[in-house]
């Protein structure tokens, strides 16, 4: 067992209806709000509504920034800022998925100094204070909801990374599990391929702790149990909720105690993905991270043998990477680059944005030789 | 899944030598200091010096109250509220176990606004603000490092009971397991049975959520575990380390994600026979769980067999009761009054005492009926 710290202070407001205290959440924090929200899924399925009657209710100023997307880029974070800063908002309220809640995050960072998101991002400029920021959850996947993380691309640079600061952390976050009930398919399912990989990116990092290698297990097993059954019945209230709190659990921390550091590897190997090809986060960690674990068969075979035993009861690395492809591919997601249609003549153009991006993991680190292994085992 | 909040902002800090971060801490919050500790043993294991050096480091102010007990009672907060406010204290450092930090809490509590110790328990008054609080754990048991919890007795009205409140979250917990070294045999064996009887607590609460059950198991199976390993081994750093931090992950909120509340019924029943015999808490509790769940047989069988196939692979309730009376038998506990020289001559003086107290669960509710039960199977 490694040092290790635990700070995590988002107040979690979870259940059927507790959007119904956010008015007198937001009246904590200010007057002046920031709605913040993606490409207008919110407005089709009703949440909008509920959110903005809140608000009403609350008697605040709201002003709006929308359009922010899936795969978010800083270039809202700075229009958002400016907006903010124009109408002295003193409270973000982010309505919407890990893109949205991201967004907001580094958008809340930013107004008090006026600072510019990328610095930000690339940690070239230190925040010092946060506005307040409340979060209302519509998709159970990133975990942002209750960590101090961020991922944000620049198209300028060419980068797509990753940031964490405790200043981040939202205040409040609001989990209504019928907010997903009308997520499509696919996002439930790059979802759940989200969460499964977030708490594998915590079991492959630096420092073991048995109790954290069974809070990991049983979080991997839950989201591929309810991850399942949602996708079967999208409005089963029980089966959203436990697949919503799966993902909160597995990036708040639980996956991480007892180790000084997760590893990230694969997660930047998506990134490429996304970054080049628009490829949906959980469609790039399902072709990601199988590759990425038959890379590691040979170097760190006795974690991938702990993770078979405690997830499908085997002793067999190939068996346990095989169960992991089996199952991203029953739930429609892609375990090749071939299936999303990038074939090996963009080899050359990945293999680039690897080297650019420096992708690599905290503890299992990637040389250039290992991007080329990588890519093959995608293809 | 039951509606549900999760809030827990104390940062814990765990690992060997995490002290010496003790004095940057405390200056964050103040430089006069109220230092809260037991009977003495942190003087003869050195604990103190390594404490006390750090506040010279630091340069504060230290004013000691000493000599919590370890069935702590009110009157001591009520000397060192005075104590704290004659001297303008503006943060508390408590060093010990749970009666240590559960008294400090209230002091925080009780300093602002000049209040009453036992007012504030039983919820008479509301505090409104708290002196900072910083904790050095000297003993895996109560998870009171990181929560809002407190249980104190007051010998004039003759009872025992819980609190809890936001504000009473310590600050900073400071967890170096090498502290828990020199704990003996009896108190690091009753330490288990705490840390066991809380995660249960929590598994007997209202709401069901299958990932916290399965988080609950873990932490169960992790202290039985590691608790007879660091009897054996009581200067074993991995032994104690994984003790330490089963004990904060059973009462940290956890294991009461999904649930509406936790039961609490057994650790009543417990601070009866404390309050009257001075029996040690971890005590109290192995010979009052297993009669509890003896008289929920019939109740509520299906979650004592969730329980018995969750930790023993077994479907026999009876199974499961007698594997957790046979491991605290194994590690010295007393799981039958008569152990602990308790006759059934003092059975009235008890009866008399839990009715007075109104002994009960949040949950699973006992009336007198059953306090007469339950005396006939811990006797």
């Amino acid at each position: 067992m490694e040092n290790f710290t635990v700070y995590n202070p988002t107040k979690v407001v979870f259940g059927k209806n507790v959007i119904t205290q956010l008015s007198r959440t937001v009246l904590k924090f200010g007057k002046n709000v920031l709605l913040v929200y993606g490409m207008g899924s919110i407005k089709a399925n009703g949440i909008y509504k509920e959110v903005i009657a809140q608000l009403h209710k609350a008697g605040v100023k709201v002003v709006e920034y929308s359009g922010i997307k899936p795969n978010p880029v800083v270039d809202d974070v700075k229009l958002a800022t400016d907006l903010g800063i124009e109408k002295g908002i003193d409270v973000i309220v982010a309505v919407g998925g890990g893109s949205v809640i991201d967004s907001a995050k580094i958008i809340s960072l930013c107004i008090p100094g006026n600072l510019d998101g990328w610095d930000v991002m690339k940690v070239n400029v230190k925040p010092v204070s946060a506005i307040p920021l409340i979060t209302v959850l519509t998709l159970a996947a990133t975990g942002t909801e209750m960590n101090c993380y961020a991922v944000l691309q620049n198209n300028k640079t060419r980068e797509k990374t990753g940031f964490g600061n405790d200043l981040a952390f939202p205040k409040y976050s609001f989990l209504d599990p019928r907010y997903t009930f009308t997520v499509p398919a696919e996002q439930t399912a790059y979802g759940v391929v989200d969460m499964i990989a977030h708490a594998l990116e915590g079991f492959f990092g630096y420092g073991e702790c048995t109790l954290t290698d069974h809070f990991t297990g049983s979080i991997i097993k839950q989201a591929m149990h309810y991850g399942r059954l949602a996708l079967k019945e999208p409005c089963n209230y029980n089966y959203r909720a436990n697949l919503m709190w799966a993902a909160t659990c597995a990036l708040n921390g639980m996956t991480s105690y007892g180790r000084t550091s997760a590893d990230w590897g694969p997660h930047d190997i998506g990134h490429i993905l996304s970054f080049l090809y628009d490829t949906p986060h959980g469609a790039s960690l399902s072709i990601a991270y199988p590759a990425w674990l038959k890379l590691q068969r040979t170097r760190i075979p006795h974690r991938i043998k702990d993770l078979g035993k405690l997830l499908f009861s085997t002793n067999s690395i190939n068996q346990t990477i095989g169960k992991f492809e089996e199952y991203f591919s029953q739930i429609n997601c892609p375990v090749r680059l071939s299936e999303i249609g990038i074939g090996s003549d963009k080899k050359n153009e990945i293999l680039s944005l690897m080297i650019r991006n420096k992708v690599n993991g905290f503890v299992h680190k990637l040389n250039k030789a290992d991007y080329e292994k990588i890519l093959n085992l995608m293809k």
